[in-house]
């Protein structure tokens, strides 16, 4: 990369500081430049450009259960006695029903404040990538709009998304169960219910990006089997395109896990067809300086 | 209004030069000063400023029939001749699935082109409100994102959304059909489904905002009963808020119509909810200078 303009490219030399030198950043900072010079032949216009995130895994910490589970448990105990649930699809039904909006994210917001990962001994919310969020500031510092697309619940997420991402809940996409709107003494409000509007995950992915944002992202990033469908129609976009996934190769920093794991599988499939259709695979040990913000 | 301040009232003195002066005009100039005014009392920050625009009979002409139902008419003429359609439910779900999105999108933008409404003889996308589409260029001036939320179509909608309203894929609520992702020929593609996801009409229109928006919106522009629930949400909002409903009685220029029509029904009700509430109603005859533009 060289320092042909005055400012683009000394901004980027100093971009992703968080990242060793290599494939992968090389390749996020060269889609960067290349897409939003006017003269380069993959220029894209500002309206085209979007890029999409999952999070589980990709943003922040997924082991050893997703973030939302642990407060689903959580809020499981203080349900009545003779609600039993049983279940993880029961105890999430149960502690994401039968409230408003605003009692919800009441709810989620108190117990971010307090509850800790069992392992780092932190809140969950400190326990984000570092190289990713300046892989976020990086798009959003060059006209690209931003989004979360989760297979997690997307109201859970945007109860901090705006003070740990920087992202507005219109830019939240995630797992959706119905709302009800309705009125209490007289007051318009909406009431979450238990059934499920759509699963934000797999397929399900670029179906919700069709419903939020109507047109192909240019640049993806994910980190499981789940991820897959979003990055092939990103791919599919007619010009020049990004894809990126998160290889968790890092037992000592954060965790090791693929295959065999439970949550946030990356199977031989994915790493397979990542290799067939050049997406970017970054290898969190080698690729990152460091994994949380200081 | 005084012109207190170097740009903003002067450029506010020459704003929605398609209206009359009038209590209207006048609420509508009122609220985007104050709201974006630092030092005022009602100040509303950037990101809370969101406002919501009903499009049938808000934006254009909605009589003598929704153009979205003309358009399902003339695309029902080539099914094939087994494809029994009798209701419009059925016409409407026919011409709307089973292709992909972009297929959909081509046959759209293809009918707009042509189309003529049968009473201006002139193209659907041509019968616009003047007045309106600078209240919606007044608002984006201010810092203001602006939604379409209608009952009518996204997809649809958004095929000429951006040539007409200026506004992006991602700005346009509507009813919304299930879409299917998957392959055609190892290429992906999103399919239409004739599935229903979700109806954006009354109580669905505040449910559609919070699963795109994710807040109240501040200013709610509607024209019909489909529209209360809306106007009601956005009321809700804590601090100052534009509750606005068109009043269509310009027999000569446009249509004079309310409680008998079937389409876009203003009931005594809503006349009776908007005096209560302090909506502002608008009398298009007196109100508006010109309805479409020159």
């Amino acid at each position: 990369m060289s320092c042909r303009f005055l400012l683009l490219p000394c901004f980027l030399l100093l971009a992703l500081p968080s990242w060793n030198e290599g494939r992968a950043k090389q390749a996020i900072l060269q889609f960067v430049q290349d897409t939003t010079t006017p003269s380069h032949r993959d220029y894209i216009a500002p309206d085209d450009r979007v890029a999409v995130f999952d999070q589980d895994g990709t943003l922040w910490v997924e082991q050893p259960v997703y973030t939302q589970l642990a407060f689903a448990r959580e809020a499981a105990k203080t349900l009545p006695p003779n609600e039993s649930v049983q279940s993880t699809e029961e105890i999430v039904a149960k502690t994401h029903s039968g409230m408003t909006v605003d009692v919800f994210n009441a709810k989620v917001a108190q117990w971010l404040q307090t509850a800790k990962h069992p392992r780092f001994d932190k809140p969950y919310t400190a326990l984000i990538y570092q190289p990713m969020l300046e892989v976020l500031k990086l798009f959003e510092a060059h006209g690209y709009r931003v989004y979360i697309v989760s297979g997690g619940g997307q109201q859970f997420i945007r109860v901090y998304a705006q003070a740990v991402y920087g992202l507005g809940p219109d830019r939240i996409i995630g797992s959706a169960g119905k709302v009800k709107y309705g009125y209490q003494n007289g007051h318009p409000e909406l009431v979450k219910m238990a059934e499920v509007l759509f699963v934000d995950d797999k397929a399900g992915k670029p179906e919700a990006i069709q419903l939020f944002i109507g047109k192909r992202p240019v640049a993806a990033f994910g980190n499981s089997d789940g991820d897959q469908q979003m990055l092939e129609w990103s791919q599919s976009h007619a010009g020049r395109s990004l894809q990126v996934l998160i290889h968790h190769d890092d037992a000592e920093r954060e965790y090791a896990y693929d295959v065999a794991s439970p949550i946030g599988q990356f199977s031989q499939a994915l790493m397979d067809e990542a290799i067939k259709k050049g997406w970017i695979v970054v290898n969190m040990k080698n690729d990152w300086k460091v994994v949380f913000p200081p």
